[in-house]
């Protein structure tokens, strides 16, 4: 797939999301928990697929309406045990999705998205909380927990 | 639809159209002729749904990397007989596609669509050439083929 329409897919996909689900229940008072939102554009599209970052960034502009998430975890992890554990769960049955296409990607693009999604964190040190995601299950839910403790019942 | 996210999965089209039809054609020197290209999106999703114009003229630049079209031809109609024609193809069945989500617009939508697109042909006389559509489709024909002749051959 040429990575503007790929790039462009994931922005209309993200456009009807927000219109759908995310806009009505912040309206409503709720708390919206995202698994993906636009940094993993910016990386995945950006610093792994090598389309210029402003470029990304001028299409947020248009379809986020300054709708930009207070607290942002990112589950930090080397690639290739990242991977082990994907191939892991796809082979086993136990994912849900089918879609292996990042999966499927050389270890050298998983090594950029993480090099990316660091760069964001640096960017942005309040919003970003990285966890160390090679921990056990519990000691990542704890870490995680304990972020959301101090940024939201604080 | 959310109108951001149909917009963008018509920019993800075009892009993947480009990449994979035109541009290699050009470069082989063929002659590419289109049904519709970006001349509707502003016209469909800009001057008739409501986006800013410039919102889709920025998309433009970034998937099309100047390839412009040397010759456009506006087939120019009442927007109340062009609706009368397509759903008389629509009942029949003799139309190939399903899709019928811009025929059931009002014709107030249609309307907006044809100012729009008179518009651009009045912004860009040297390459637009309005075809009087009303007309039968040997005379329709014939004008086409006159304004390919002046063009092209000459």
């Amino acid at each position: 797939m040429d990575p503007m329409a790929e790039l462009l897919l994931y922005m209309a996909d993200r456009a009807q999301h927000i219109r759908e689900v995310v806009t009505p229940r912040l309206e409503s008072g709720q708390l919206v928990l995202c698994d993906r939102y636009y940094d993993a554009t910016l990386v995945y599209q950006g610093y792994a697929r090598g389309i210029d970052i402003e470029i990304i960034q001028s299409l947020h502009r248009m379809i986020l309406e300054d709708l930009k998430p207070h607290i942002t975890i990112l589950l930090d992890l080397e690639p290739q045990i990242g991977l082990d554990r994907a191939w892991k769960e796809i082979d086993s049955g136990t994912r849900t999705g089918r879609e292996t296409r990042f999966e499927k990607e050389a270890l050298r693009f998983h090594e950029k998205v993480r090099a990316g999604y660091l760069t964001l964190a640096q960017h942005e040190p309040h919003r970003f909380h990285v966890v160390n995601a090679s921990q056990s299950e519990r000691q990542v839910r704890e870490s995680i927990i304990s972020i959301l403790d101090a940024k939201i019942i604080a």
